[in-house]
């Protein structure tokens, strides 16, 4: 089927160097928390972007020495010759698809503090090593490390030719990468050949492209990836010297692929940065060379993408987020099915994945990282097994997730929610300041379950379990998601706080309701560390209140690190004017104050409140669910055969659990025994034969 | 040998149910940072304590099940039969040097936030998951949960026992274990009959131990870990709660390992707790049950060892930490080699290696985490390859370390040290408030080295180029150390700070020289985030002074929560009256006064001060080896073939970096091409043949 015409632009094949890329779809390098750990899982899931259309399909970064090694974050690795069946592996589900497969070698210099290769780390000057704050400093490159590394440089592209790769990075970008420590100021203050000016600082990746280069000639093209600006202003490439090493750099490589550094200004969330947010940055870059160059920006809308490539600000569409929220974009942009774009909401729990160390997951595409290990897929699910008729209570994230997959399985499905609205906690939480785009979840699920016949959504529609009993489902699945807590209960208190009467106490579900207090000081107590403090922190404010937020961890929304948010909300917060009280406690509260205990020596003290928000922990709405168990529902020998608890109403957590858990429920209902999951084992260990006997002291 | 006629009690064996330890030297289970990642590596260092004389070594804890996922931290795992190869080798190794192999089965409850598996948490009440602060909350278990975990225990039991284990631990300490979480007021509040009274809370706990006694019958024995106290008293057990749970277990395990809640508790370090430093909760237990106890309290000496056990306190001497730094204390004592024991100087380097997902190291141990991949034993190496005369230059941490394991080699070493004293860094540092116990890194190496005649130390013997030139050794170790810097650069400035020359500058180097200000307040700008700002901010504090602590992280020593410190470091700042100030920065510094940055808004301010005292980072002091390499030493036709940088003269790192590099320059002297390291590597992959075909647009 030949593309929209409007958007056939995007689907114009585009020579890269010695290499053509089909469309204009370029899945950029990112990480995804499985690696060197999990080939196996990573390369289905790159399969399934290729699959979804991406033209370019590239691997994130991969260490291409021990003296490189960022554990305990995993990526992929090239330290020797034994990594290439899990490189080869990646590349090939990638060319099954028939798209390009490009990998991003890289060295990561004063960002790798080697704890497992005890290597020493390297840099261009004696400076701590940056990830984790470890207590060691690189050593300043010397000529003979300086060889090294350009000879381990060269021996990495070797390997990635063999493996078979068609598009080769050298990668100075993110803050994260040797090369780009040489091009900065912040972290270059050598005095020979290699640091000084721009040409200097730049020698280095001039003399490792110049070798990639004559090493892929022919066989691959060369991209390099750089780092537009710093996000601090602290000394890294400024914007005309970013002109200038383009300039310089003109037409050694085969491609640009433009970010910003750092990582957490390249993959700014929703909450700080709209689609195309780096198009600032991009302009009037693409002319300074006559090769083509990607660029990033969290596009999700057809109409943006086709609008940066006619501009001519971009050749390709560079994607990490968006891809995995939607690995089929551009098949459903080709095929003319716009409103079946899941688009990113821009939460990057995504990226959470890379601090965990865990397989990447994604609040709108359930099935990411679960393409090799569960055999989950983004657009597909197998039929039912027989017949059925399913009730799913609760029209929240887990609810509307899995109504939507049991519908695609071919089920009957009701699905009721007791509210007039879809979206459960979704749908209250996208209303507060800068949580808009998170209405995707609820909007897309809607939109998709409309098409479905087989499934009906029931709105006002609380139902008890005598409804559920009659209404004649042989598996019902609940999903009544959780309330907030308003005693206090969470990771610092685990029993109620004592709390006077007489003081306004206004739970976050009261707050999203509407229920403003009279009159502040407002104190918000923050024990979740998430988003949510913050965000009503910047509601009240904005309500014109006295704001206090107060929170035992010494950062606001201190879990908002792993998702690269957290400076940018202490900062916002700050600006507004909240008052912020960090690593103290709430331990009581009175008729007009509540009393505050430090963490580390329980010294109190006392602080005007005229209105108390705890947010802490969520109690499950679970009831529905027990009393349906009492009656039975769930024995083999019971009409309801299956029941299940889905969600927040399980186990409250985040958004992506809960569409997670609804994806789950929806493929496991008459699934048989689950397949053992693919898991990150270790080679093979032969039995070490001991000696067998029983033990004796020691010298008899 | 019959052991010392002192210490033969320690020598006995003793029974344990079904089996018989060969003597009273009891590893504990620790965690180690290699588990299921690299299980060859960890069997060899197990069979490395059971070779040093432990009649009794514990694997770390093993995960039952995947709803019992610490990812990212890796221990070992029992989670299905894939798992048996790589516990049977640890068992093996264990085994083989004759000593019994015990398992710490663990589901880690609360503490598990399930990562990689994305299994629903568990824990006795709906509350948030401990580990990382994720925004998860556990589920609260039903009848079926806990049926589920009593079968997932007792297969894990059973594998435990194909595995060859002799001893299985059933696991409720620490804070970290369901078993525990169920025990603990603080976790459980339950209604039914597993919550509530002691007898209640217990429930579960006596459930699974009569369940593990009947699996072990006669076959192995049932170990119980309990925890004796929470360190803050947040509702986990009450002194008299213990002696009530103890007396109602009595005689059901065949041993009590008693232990505190939480880790940092149990594993304090020499900063904050002398050796025994558990013998008050310890006392009147072991009364309260027929059956062997085994306690631990950092015992590093025999006289404290031989107390304990004949005062009846415990039967087995427990240890992890000095059994790390010297897996050889027990055949030391029983050989009266006491002044050979390398005592644990209670750093706590060996628990970081848990937080960063890498392989234990040790300050005084250097071979910890290497017995495995590089062939490194605690007491021998290999002899020299031939006759060769090294001269090794600065007697600090790595220099020493060089100069034993060169000497034990059976090289002529000069060891030439330019101060009056031997030690370097730990020399100094060792004299700071809490540091007494760090002088044994010197002690320890000096007396050794003193055993050893082919090893001379010149003390106050400064060296130049032309000395080391004219010297005539055919390889130069150059272990020169580093010096602090006193111009602002570490992580947050790279260049240096404006700084009036009015304003009193005193480095950490100065200050332990013994130079005080003369007057306050001093502002200790702490960049480095490791123990040394706040150890002088300590010790001027307790000189009178006035003294600011200033740190761009949000916490006062902030890298010491990985040595389970920081909470500890910071209460006794705050008790102590220093003032902290955490998320800013010194950004210039005046006569009077420096200007602080806060690091989230640029909002600048004023603080008083007299003198200021910058922990950034160090200057290496690399000055000689740079002037031996420019006259050519290092080159094969050079007469001092062999020049190496080693330690903090190469890249500043921590004491125990320094060792290690120490041991690595002896090692690799004359050595053989390093044969390539065990690989934590996946299992192998085959390649999957895709097309082969070269990319083509998508649908064509």
């Amino acid at each position: 089927m030949a593309p929209d015409p409007r958007f056939a632009v995007l689907f114009e094949p585009l020579r890269i160097g010695p290499v053509t890329a089909p469309n204009r779809f370029f899945q950029v390098p990112h990480c995804n928390g499985m690696g060197w750990r999990d080939p196996a899982m990573l390369a289905a899931m790159r399969a399934v972007k290729a699959e979804g259309g991406w033209g370019v399909v590239c691997t994130e970064e991969v260490e291409i020495h021990p003296s490189s090694d960022i554990t305990p974050y995993v990526e992929l690795r090239l330290w020797d010759e034994r990594d290439l069946p899990a490189l080869a592996r990646v590349c090939d589900a990638i060319h099954a698809h028939g798209a390009l497969a490009g990998i991003e070698l890289c060295h990561n210099g004063l960002d790798a503090p080697n704890h497992w290769s005890r290597e020493v780390p390297l840099a261009p000057s004696s400076l701590p090593v940056i990830a984790g704050i470890p207590p060691l400093q690189a050593a300043a490159m010397d000529r003979r490390d300086l060889a090294d590394f350009r000879r381990w440089h060269r021996t990495a592209v070797r390997r990635a030719l063999t493996a078979g790769f068609d598009l080769v990075y050298v990668y100075a970008g993110h803050g994260l990468s040797l090369l780009e420590h040489f091009l900065s100021r912040r972290f270059n203050a050598r005095c020979d050949a290699y640091g000084g000016s721009l040409e200097n600082r730049a020698r280095l990746l001039v003399e490792v492209l110049e070798e990639t280069r004559a090493l892929c000639a022919g066989r691959a093209a060369v991209a390099v990836r750089l780092a537009l600006r710093e996000d601090l202003g602290t000394g890294s490439l400024e914007p005309a010297e970013v002109r200038e090493l383009v300039s310089l750099l003109a037409d050694r490589p085969d491609l640009f692929d433009f970010c910003l550094a750092g990582w957490d200004a390249d993959s700014q969330s929703s909450r700080f940065a709209a689609e195309g947010f780096q198009e600032e940055a991009l302009r009037g870059l693409r002319r300074l060379t006559p090769k083509p160059v990607v660029g990033v920006g969290r596009y999700t809308t057809p109409d943006a993408m086709l609008r940066i490539v006619q501009s001519g600000l971009v050749d390709f569409v560079g994607a990490a987020r968006p891809s995995i929220a939607d690995p089929f974009l551009p098949v459903k942009i080709r095929e003319g099915r716009f409103e079946d774009i899941r688009e990113c909401i821009g939460c990057n729990i995504c990226v959470s994945g890379d601090f965990t160390v865990s397989p990447i997951r994604c609040t709108q595409n359930s099935s990411m990282g679960e393409e090799g290990r569960r055999g989950w897929h983004p657009e597909r699910i197998r039929p039912k097994a027989r017949e059925a008729r399913v009730l799913v209570i609760g029209a929240g994230p887990a609810g509307l997730e899995a109504a939507l997959w049991l519908g695609r399985r071919g089920y009957e499905v009701a699905l009721a929610e007791a509210r007039r609205e879809a979206g459960g906690r979704v749908a209250r939480e996208a209303r507060l300041p800068g949580l808009a785009a998170w209405m995707r979840v609820r909007d897309w699920r809607l939109a998709q379950i409309r098409k479905l016949p087989q499934v009906a959504l029931y709105l006002d529609s609380p139902l008890t379990a005598a409804d559920a009993l009659e209404f004649g489902a042989e598996a019902v699945m609940v999903a009544t998601g959780a309330r907030w807590r308003t005693d206090g209960i969470g990771r610092f208190h685990t029993s109620p706080l004592p709390l006077d009467p007489a003081l306004l106490v206004l739970g976050p579900d009261a707050l999203m309701d509407g229920n403003l207090p009279e009159a502040g000081p407002v104190v918000i107590y923050d024990d979740d560390h998430y988003y949510l403090g913050g965000v009503l922190a910047e509601r009240l404010r904005l309500a014109g209140f006295t704001v206090h937020l107060v929170t035992p961890e010494p950062l606001v929304s201190a879990w908002t690190r792993l998702t690269l948010e957290q400076a940018r909300i202490q900062r916002r917060l700050l600006e507004l004017g909240v008052e912020l009280h960090t690593s103290e406690a709430v331990v009581a509260g009175f008729a007009d104050a509540v009393e505050l205990a430090c963490v580390f020596t329980g010294r109190r003290r006392s602080l005007a409140c005229r209105a108390l928000v705890p947010v802490t922990a969520r109690a499950p709405e679970d009831r529905l669910y027990r009393d349906l168990l009492a009656a039975g529902a769930g024995r083999r020998d019971h009409p309801i055969g299956t029941l299940r608890l889905v969600g927040d109403a399980r186990a409250p957590a985040t958004i992506a659990h809960a569409v997670y858990a609804g994806r789950r429920a929806a493929e496991e209902l008459h699934a048989p025994e689950p397949r053992r999951l693919v898991r990150a084992l270790p080679r093979a260990l032969p039995r070490r034969r001991g000696t067998g006997a029983r033990p004796v002291g020691i010298g008899g």
